[in-house]
């Protein structure tokens, strides 16, 4: 049988010293190009499996705990940058981090990385909104406790 | 400005005559693996293109006029022969017929081709099965009279 | 830190009983349609990681030691039985098995399961061709052997 | 027979008057996600399509212009705004406009509209780099040449 897991967690290269969650993926086939590395909309695919195997190890898994809430997380913005390529068959490590979390909104660090080697870096801002309205509306409050206890942030720095 | 339309209509290789409906895709980049042709699942995701596309040509929009009767359509089995590959860029052609409908199911044919030459062929078969129960049902009839009308079937073929 | 990994194996429901090999993977949300349910081309591309899976398993790792003796494995025919969905999240093994081993090609038996209901069974045909010409060439020993070994065909039964 | 067509060119929302180029693609069934609307990663990969057809257009075609001149282009950054979501079927026209090309590497602006509105925008960032050895190299000039040429762009903007 086999599984994706390995035999210890990965340590974070430096600049990732307060990251403390990670989700490790193998690539796939599917997600290489012609010239043999990640298609660079992959990354944004995984940083999206990373954040839901985040809000499962916080407690809130995905959508459950959020629709629970009325509320969904859409992403508004994405900023990626492109350090070093993966390539077939890499194993990689998905670090994320919540950075801050407001009213309505929240900012996650991400960071893909090959052994010591940060290939792409990544900030995503998500809005929270209605399921019913589609309108903007506060983080749900079991959800923020949940981040802000994990992330050890302080409810000042929010 | 860029548009993916062709001067003139494709023309069936032989074995394809009664093949009455064709869509054309152009191959994207995400598409083609580490090989340097299209990874073989796309084939599939091409022939649902090409489904929605027929559904359209013949009167009867995807999804909206198949939930209008409260049923939809479930693929249940696929046959894919790949006979030679697509490569980035190539301008495809694919091609299908409805060849049978049923009580609540229906076969489709498809063929995805380059100029005169026939990379893939396939055998789809869909069920029709209710939105509420999911319990197989009969096609709708709007749906049947209209593939009926378009593929010159008779009643009797059904 | 998060893995994919499973506390025990799988067991194969009663009917895969000689499916030695699986592999687990987790439905992603990039892979679930409007309808909430896995899009049917992706189960190909499942079936295509868990044959890197199995490659790895067996001690022939994909592509290099395939490339190593100038062979790749090309898909030349798939049929695909959808008896039930995916969703979300679900956690589904894998299971394949290698059923017969011609001289240039081979048969790929796979299943997709959800603790013990079977959702997705296949049959893939992959063809060996010389990555110099791509014309069809004979399985290379180490791989045959490999095979052979691990899934305990008789050489009379290939 | 179907066409991705249509009858007239799309004009630009106002704050896109000076995106002299366009590309349509219809959103496909394996684009959407069980929101119900485009799976955000699909925006970069829409305009990797823009981004192709824009060469074509210029008359640079990927990737052949490239590598005839031993280079290639590699995606170094993406920033992307998402306003709001695109739905199954829906008609996009993906905008692109080169807006600064230096010595090795070139900016991208991008809007994908749904009629008059704008869903997406995105800036893209690509630096060119040697087909042999991966290092960052010079735009090639005719590629240069063509950029300039079709963007009305000074020699001095650059």
């Amino acid at each position: 049988m086999s599984r994706d897991s390995v035999p210890s967690a990965p340590r974070a290269p430096r600049p990732l010293e307060n990251f403390r969650f990670s989700h490790r993926i193998r690539v796939r086939w599917a997600e290489v190009d012609p010239q043999g590395i990640v298609f660079n909309p992959n990354y944004l695919m995984y940083f999206d499996v990373a954040v839901t195997e985040y809000w499962r190890a916080i407690g809130c898994p995905y959508p459950g705990a959020f629709l629970a809430q009325g509320a969904d997380a859409y992403l508004i913005k994405a900023t990626l940058e492109y350090k070093a390529p993966a390539r077939f068959d890499d194993e990689l490590d998905v670090f994320m981090h919540v950075s801050r979390i407001g009213r309505s909104s929240m900012t996650v660090l991400g960071a893909v990385c090959r052994e010591n080697e940060q290939l792409v870096s990544a900030e995503l801002i998500y809005v929270f909104a209605s399921t019913t309205d589609r309108k903007s509306t506060s983080v749900p409050g079991s959800i923020r406790r949940a981040v802000l206890a994990y992330e050890g942030l302080s409810v000042e720095t929010t």
